[in-house]
């Protein structure tokens, strides 16, 4: 699905690339990392999506004949052209030979540590910088939403059909992509259904019954056209008289061996509305009729109608799952951290420091180690560089340099995974419900404390010492470059 | 770009249609339209878009054979097929015969107004109505943004740059597209500038100075790699001293004939960081060279820098703008509003009311005159039956039975223009620069009182009497029933 996707990329990347060409630095070695500041939806925990988009980019990266016409068409302005036509041709040429290493789709992350690391020729790790954030950016963003809609749903289906209302058809499909690893049971989104192996469902709409005389005769017929899993949309007029419909062809089914599967509800107020059907279909018998609702949920307000005890079986989740709607965009950057000139020479960190200490970035060759308890509770996560391996459990707070936790004793294991090398796939890809099975691990894994959507507790994430030192010494020394 | 997105839908759709083909009502006649019931972001327009999407999408449309093995390969449960083979077999040998019309990209158009207008055989009017909302839905709330945005930006040109935090690669290219009819100046997405031939722009990022032993040697290497339309960033770690060594590579430049274009501030306090830049430009006689600046802005913040006088050239726009941060769904829907047996047949009304009438739909063939006064200002816009054409230029508010508005005397032109014909596109291609003409043609043709981003003025759009008196009688029949 991305594949010839090169220009994908901002213009930037591109005069930026020719500049390192024409001076000689296109070969220089840089490693750049992913990371994000803050949670998303002021949650507790991020859960990292979009990695197998970013092997795909990666996997087969070229850019073709038409790429090369057209950015050999672009103008600098006053007749000139804007690229050399001798680099464009250098980057028909170019072969990736990037190292990357990300996390597993599926992983619970957090603000300051590297999601996703990217290290080889400078102008390489540029190229592919816009489309890898766009990605990882956008489908951690919705399987974090998906997470916390699933939590707020406890033991109740949960279907995303948001397509009608996503930012697009991409945005579309990868958030029906990026729902079903953060939990969602299905997808209404058949294309997204058949690339990514999804399960799907639906069943009627409001026009369905609106096209015919009554709404009888409509669920009548809907019901002996697809008597399996059949769900019957019950608002189009009135709840009520919709419910005492549906209850009747329910009868009409038993008569024939059939069971009506549900009774969805699309309007109003759904907590009175679900009473109300659930007592008319256990009056009748039908107590194995699941009810189930849509309208604009997301995990606040399923939280509050299972908290009135609301008797609903299953959550249908559009435009604010798919949009993320109380917060659109996941603040990821990607960021230089070390050069080197070239293979085997000693990397040289880097950083960049604005007046805003929280917003200075790590400097090294990042990694990430995770340490867990005897539960399997996850404890702590220490960012260190891998030129300077880590010889103490001690993690300093980058934000309050006396605040530290030491983890000694607790196992570990290694965030981030090889995803490529040399420009090599070598991750091995895992479907999207083996991925929401990882998720599924690592939120059982993370403590409710982190979990909770009112103020939850910030997770220890922290730098190894030598790090920290070394991040130190470099602010310090821009700061007096700065002044002199 | 869509061709072959024919599983771009909602799975219900595809059951629905199975359910009209099993009984017999695949080729009844319907009509139906989309319409929104608020404009985005408080404001008191939108502006279209998205429709070219929606002709591509009919353009060619075909399930084909990977998309039928893939539907009759779906499981309703229980060992059980979902869909019918025989009925599979029927949607790859469909071709679309659908009457489509529709207002031209670059329309402002106002709640409760028909956008688009489907008509013929019921299964295929439901079969492209999701891809047909996710492309009108988003595009036109991202044109109507970038609108907004760009009349906050005054006679400042507006740089639309982000795809890195889009709601997925899809989301970013059409943003792009629509940021261009709403009114930006060029996007930095290379995809999106050669899908859709738009203007491209973008020069360096924070790296190509980190990349560097210190700021000046970055830019005086950017300088003489891309001399024509060079704009600095400076503000990698100081925003004043990198306007100095802006200020020393300007110089170098003059000497070699050559002009800086402009320095970029990408953080901090604009309005006094760009005040700074400008009095140290100007001291060194470099009044030419404009002051860009980015992080975070949209409408509001541009006003509010504008009002406090910054001396700011030109806006770059970014995650406020392509996922329409504030308000990121446009809430349209699309409606049944008539049926008839066959095409010779006389279409009989419909419409859906449930306990709010703002929610009532309206019935009939739907077509909208909009009028406008000797000076070229439209002035309202009557929502009418083709059926019963209007026989006087009277509207009523739908809201308010006792509001109306006279109209007599006043030009009128059509706003629906036919798409398609028996599923064969008849609409005329026109570039994004061109629709974004379009846009600017609209925007000026609406009084001031409506394009205020605080509390505006509503634009009057009201139904023509008939079709008034016949949405009312059939409400009054509806909810009579219900009652029965």
């Amino acid at each position: 699905m991305l594949k010839k996707q090169a220009l994908l990329t901002d213009l930037y990347q591109l005069t930026m690339a020719q500049a390192y060409w024409s001076t000689g630095l296109a070969s220089k070695q840089a490693s750049f990392y992913m990371h994000f500041r803050e949670n998303p939806f002021k949650g507790g925990y991020a859960v990292a999506c979009g990695l197998a988009q970013v092997a795909e980019l990666i996997d087969g990266f070229s850019f073709t004949a038409q790429d090369c016409k057209y950015l050999k068409s672009l103008q600098a302005g006053k007749g000139t052209v804007l690229l050399d036509p001798k680099f464009v041709d250098s980057l028909a040429e170019m072969q990736l030979e990037l190292d990357i290493d990300a996390v597993p789709e599926g992983t619970v992350v957090f603000p300051y540590e590297p999601v996703i690391r990217v290290s080889g020729p400078i102008l390489q790790c540029q190229i592919v910088e816009t489309a890898l954030l766009n990605h990882v950016n956008y489908q951690t963003l919705i399987a974090t939403k998906a997470a916390r809609v699933c939590q707020a749903a406890g033991d109740g289906a949960v279907a995303e059909f948001g397509l009608r209302r996503a930012q697009g058809p991409g945005g579309g499909v990868f958030a029906s992509r990026a729902a079903i690893i953060g939990g969602c049971n299905s997808t209404s989104n058949v294309a997204a259904g058949r690339e990514f192996s999804l399960p799907v469902s639906g069943t009627h709409a409001h026009s369905w019954v609106m096209a015919h005389h009554d709404e009888l005769s409509a669920f009548r017929a809907f019901a002996e056209v697809m008597p399996d899993n059949c769900i019957l949309l019950i608002d189009t007029y009135d709840v009520v008289s919709g419910v005492k419909n549906a209850i009747t062809v329910a009868k009409e089914m038993e008569a024939r061996g059939q069971r009506l599967a549900g009774v969805r509800i699309d309007s109003g107020d759904l907590a009175w509305l679900s009473s109300q059907a659930r007592t008319l279909l256990d009056e009748a018998g039908l107590s194995y009729v699941r009810i189930i609702v849509s309208n604009d949920l997301d995990e606040y307000t399923i939280q509050s109608l299972r908290d009135q005890g609301a008797p609903i079986d299953a959550w249908g989740v559009g435009t604010r799952l798919v949009t993320a709607y109380d917060q659109p965009a996941l603040g990821g950057v990607y960021k230089l951290s070390a050069t080197r000139q070239g293979e085997h020479s000693i990397w040289e960190p880097h950083l960049k420091v604005s007046e805003q200490l929280r917003k200075a970035t790590f400097p090294g060759v990042l990694a990430v180690r995770r340490y867990h308890d005897e539960n399997n509770t996850i404890i702590g996560d220490m960012v260190y560089s891998e030129d300077a391996p880590p010889t103490k459990h001690i993690i300093v707070d980058p934000h309050d340099e006396l605040r530290r936790k030491n983890l000694s004793g607790a196992q570990f294991s290694e965030l981030l995974q090889p995803l490529a090398r040399k420009g090599t796939i070598v991750w091995s890809e895992v479907s999207a419900l083996e991925a929401q099975e990882n998720t599924k691990r690592n939120l059982a894994s993370l403590d409710a404390s982190n979990k909770r959507f009112l103020n939850p507790h910030t997770y220890p994430v922290g730098l190894e010492e030598k790090l920290m030192a070394c991040r130190d010494s470099l602010i310090l020394r821009t700061r007096a470059r700065r002044k002199a």
